[in-house]
């Protein structure tokens, strides 16, 4: 199928209709954001072999695309509103790759509630390298990684390094069905909790890099330090199971990434509404740690006993 | 040089004090278009040996990367505003890479007036592989693609064929400096035409793919035809003498892409205006044939002979 055909049949029409996407015939897209809204703009790469493993199916690739960006709206607390994709792809793949990797994106639009407006389309040489660009809207002010003051709770939603575990398994070639597996497959980016959060958190970032990773850039940009318990970390069942087994474990769960969760400060006048709010959204928003005056982040384990990190916050083990 | 780091030193300057763009600390960028405005989007990649030859140099990459995105909001008629980087390069690249390279920007983006506000960048297997997404603003309504009428006049700005030509003389790795090369490597994007054509034309598209397909898409979206003359199609002194060593040299000219001119069309009552806003832009505008009810585009030759054509507007020598 030509590029052009190829656009009409399975691009088009996650357009649903938007007339400033212009069916994709056009040589740019029209945008008018809704009066006295703001608009949020990520963009992200999902690379074959890099963000997805090699040979992975479109499904998971298209999957990993959107969340990745969408998880950086739910960040700021933006909702997701319009996107454009840019899609390079080898000569070889055939036809039915495009349909599923359509169809599993009209799939994300409908369920996070967002439309494509455009994008552009190469074919050359392997590896498959598609950029999302996602617009979110936003009355008033974003959530930043700026805003923790001294003396802030320091939270995680949801459990923590599942993805990275189920990366683990992935790269040894385990074939057990595992829920860590299906979590590195299937992030989902916590929008209803970023929303929630502009009125009650002080900062916040998606853990896309690692706990660590990016709790540091949250403190960097925030001129605070932390501390935080390594014993408090959220994890499921099958990672606590990981680490009975394997307590090097333990360096994915903190230095991993692509779980997507939200990690956030908050005054402590916050706590009744975040567990309240727990309980609505049915995702743990645990309490792993409080924002320090001084620079640096310190890591505790069961013993109270500082942790050894890098500078850039990764612990070395 | 880490990754932040060189973010930091290379790219956070070229937001030039936007406070949208959180000097790129941030998980997104947030965008306040101007009252009235509506936003132009436009997104296009350049990868390394489709879009530039392997290794071209990074101000070549540069150049080619900004002015193909704002050939495209020239043909809308947009002013350019703002844009998102998304850049991929292999381990090895230098350091001096990225500061031409941003170099470079920095000299596109004063010339052409937007900053950037985000982005992305990762690190793996070659090629180096960027995106550019480019928001323009406008009043009222864009130029379109659709719109143009039988019996309105086919113009193109500029001259035709050079950038392909340009590009034979790499292939064949030509040693002379020529003109044409240097169109290959500094398209000019229209953006002054573009936007005073949305007065005057029906529609417009940019000659990014090659005169014969890029029109083909205008009269397809248009629901209209062609009939243009080969003879009348306005060619560089450096492209003449091309052809008159070689008349293959035609096949680059009509299909060959990158010369980013404009090609519109226009009521005949525009001439006037046309003729002299030429001379205002120091930038020929020829008319190159007309606009017919029936769909199709015809090629005639200097004996007024109907010359063989590709259903998709390519021609066949």
């Amino acid at each position: 199928m030509r590029e052009r055909e190829r656009i009409a049949r399975f691009f088009a029409p996650l357009t649903d209709g938007e007339p400033g996407s212009y069916h994709l015939t056009d040589d740019a897209a029209l945008l008018e954001p809704p009066a006295g809204k703001k608009l949020v703009i990520t963009t992200d790469s999902v690379i074959e072999g890099i963000h997805v493993l090699p040979g992975a199916t479109p499904e998971q690739y298209a999957v990993k695309l959107m969340r990745r960006n969408l998880s950086d709206l739910a960040a700021m607390g933006a909702t997701p509103w319009r996107y454009t994709l840019n899609l390079h792809t080898p000569p070889n793949l055939p036809d039915t790759w495009f349909a599923e990797f359509a169809a599993t994106l009209a799939e994300e639009q409908q369920q996070f509630g967002l439309v494509l407006i455009g994008g552009d389309s190469t074919s050359g040489p392997a590896p498959i390298h598609t950029t999302l660009t996602c617009f979110g809207v936003i009355d008033g002010h974003p959530l930043r990684r700026r805003g923790a003051h001294a003396g802030d709770d320091i939270y995680v939603s949801g459990t923590i390094g599942d993805a990275a575990l189920g990366l683990l398994l992935l790269q040894q070639k385990s074939t057990a069905m595992s829920p860590l597996i299906e979590r590195y497959h299937q992030p989902q980016p916590r929008l209803s909790l970023g929303q929630a959060l502009r009125a009650h958190a002080s900062a916040a970032i998606d853990i896309s890099d690692g706990l660590l990773t990016d709790l540091a850039h949250l403190i960097d940009a925030s001129h605070v330090g932390a501390a935080i318990y390594r014993e408090r970390i959220p994890l499921s069942p099958a990672a606590q199971q990981m680490l009975q087994h394997n307590s090097t474990a333990w360096d994915a769960i903190l230095n991993g990434g692509d779980d997507y969760e939200l990690c956030f400060t908050a005054p402590p006048t916050a706590r009744t509404f975040l567990h309240t709010f727990a309980g609505t959204l049915s995702l743990p928003l645990t309490r792993i740690g409080s924002v320090s005056p001084a620079a640096g982040l310190t890591l505790y384990d069961h013993e109270r006993t500082a942790l050894p990190l890098s500078p850039n916050g990764w612990e070395h083990s």
